[in-house]
């Protein structure tokens, strides 16, 4: 099965379209976590690493009956060096183990030849001599629009040989967002000329429901631009970060969404993985999660 | 003294404004490299990181008393998984020894709190309890700008902090860089806006030699838009891709210096760490590369 087709089903499977963002900033790691693995390793990116990790297994085998996918962003385990980048392929791994989606957050691009290789190393497989093996495994992966078309199509290549998939920025969710994706040409924005490239890119490999594994990122805290964005790109799959702590609400999201109710999955980083900050030991972290997941949910699903 | 400041006295020193660009493709690894790699790893990530690190180094002592920085550009580390980036993390470290500048090429961006992270990875220092440890400790890195200054600013704060440099993409090298890039608004393209706020940006924190650390991506390969940029971004120092194997050629690029001959440093990447090829015999690969690097040099130096 299609990859998109496979995340669909998921989502409908469990009823929920959201996706655990892993960004473990060291602040959301229990104290007993890391005080445990700094007693093991000392002050060092091993300690870190392996209790990162450890937080983030505790989190997937929490919500991976009721989540169909996490989203690991990969500038936190880029701060501890190659063993944060290890416990990153871990958390992919142990995802995969638990049959989730996984969503590498990495918003690589470059010039193709580059981009051939961050493909290569998300998505596809790496040849080394008579081996060939994934460097990392993930389903999809989040790139970067600036460079344009030949930019892309490495990783759409990439889609096409190995059945992955990207999410390309299209309108992101931070506040700023506008000063380059909302200027105006002949009265259209930015955003919406990459949007309409985006919904051609995918024409090719659309799956048995209709959407493209080309997908777009999308904010949830831009609600006037989603609705147009889901006019512009029927058959893009969207990722929808901002939900939550960053201020995006599920009616505001409802918009990526089409009458039947697909189309979108929506991220929460902090709002499910540090949701038991101030409001339960440390060591219940793991079902205060879960609980923020359940939340979630039925709070999207409740306006879509 | 300021990074940018110690980047254009080592260019003026060696009076060579160029970079070499270690992006190791595997087919650009001589095979007795390879082979001896594979012999004690066997067909491993492990071997071939192995192999690509020995390759970087015997180009940096090919080079480092004439050429004043390095750019390896991580995609074809990360293809190669965890060994991959620790292949690239020691060839950052090697390269410091030799006292060269280094500009992380990884084209990173996100919402402010994930760039505040991949600042600290390549520019900062990560806090471990009672550490503090460099991960990556480039010079130097080029990000992206598509999200806008809000994702811009934790990597200008990290510059301030930490006395470092970025290079923002402004108007890429490739081919079909215009899709988005070259996009006009009120007459103006994109690449011109993008340009004007990176001058901006980096208004406060000039150096002696009046250019600032937060400097700007321009391809070798556009020339009209480069002499337009020098003259919107006269303090900003350019990265200049696109030379060489890309066809950009010394006088094209010649625009992007001022009349003192300074404001940009030029990379090649296969054209000098691929220049053995098909000229002479592999083992002599680091004699090619020193070659060509002079031969880069003073093209340039002559067209300046």
């Amino acid at each position: 099965m299609a990859i998109i087709d496979k995340l669909i089903d998921k989502i409908t499977l469990l009823k929920n379209p959201s996706v655990v963002g892993l960004d473990p900033q060291l602040g959301f790691v229990p104290e007993h976590i890391l005080e445990e693995s700094y007693d093991t390793y000392g002050h060092t990116p091993k300690a870190v690493s392996e209790a990162i990790f450890k937080f983030n297994t505790e989190i997937i085998d929490a919500v991976y009956d009721i989540v169909p996918a996490v989203k690991p962003q990969i500038a936190m385990y880029e701060m501890f060096g190659v063993e944060g980048v290890n416990a990153y392929l871990k958390t992919i791994k142990y995802a995969k183990s638990k049959d989730m989606i996984v969503i590498a957050d990495a918003k690589r691009n470059d010039i193709a030849s580059t981009s051939a290789a961050y493909a290569t190393a998300f998505l596809g497989k790496t040849k080394i001599g008579a081996m060939e093996e994934e460097a990392f495994g993930a389903d999809f992966l989040t790139i970067s629009p600036y460079l344009g078309e030949d930019s892309v199509g490495p990783f759409i290549d990439e889609c096409k040989a190995s059945d992955k998939g990207v999410f390309i920025l299209v309108k992101t969710s931070n506040p700023g967002s506008g000063m380059l994706q909302d200027i105006l040409s002949d009265g259209k924005p930015i955003y919406e000329i990459v949007g309409a490239y985006v919904e051609q890119w995918g024409e090719a490999l659309r799956g048995n429901n209709g959407f493209s594994p080309i997908g777009a990122v999308v904010g949830a805290t831009h609600k006037e631009q989603a609705r147009r964005l889901r006019e512009i790109m029927p058959h893009t799959f969207m990722l929808v970060p901002g939900y939550g702590a960053q201020g995006g609400t599920a009616e505001d999201l409802a918009v990526c969404f089409n009458s039947e109710g697909l189309g979108a999955i929506v991220n929460s980083s902090r709002g499910i993985i540090a949701a038991y900050k101030g409001k339960c030991p440390p060591q219940e972290h793991a079902q205060a999660a879960r609980e923020a997941a359940i939340q979630m949910r039925d709070d999207i699903v409740k306006h879509i």
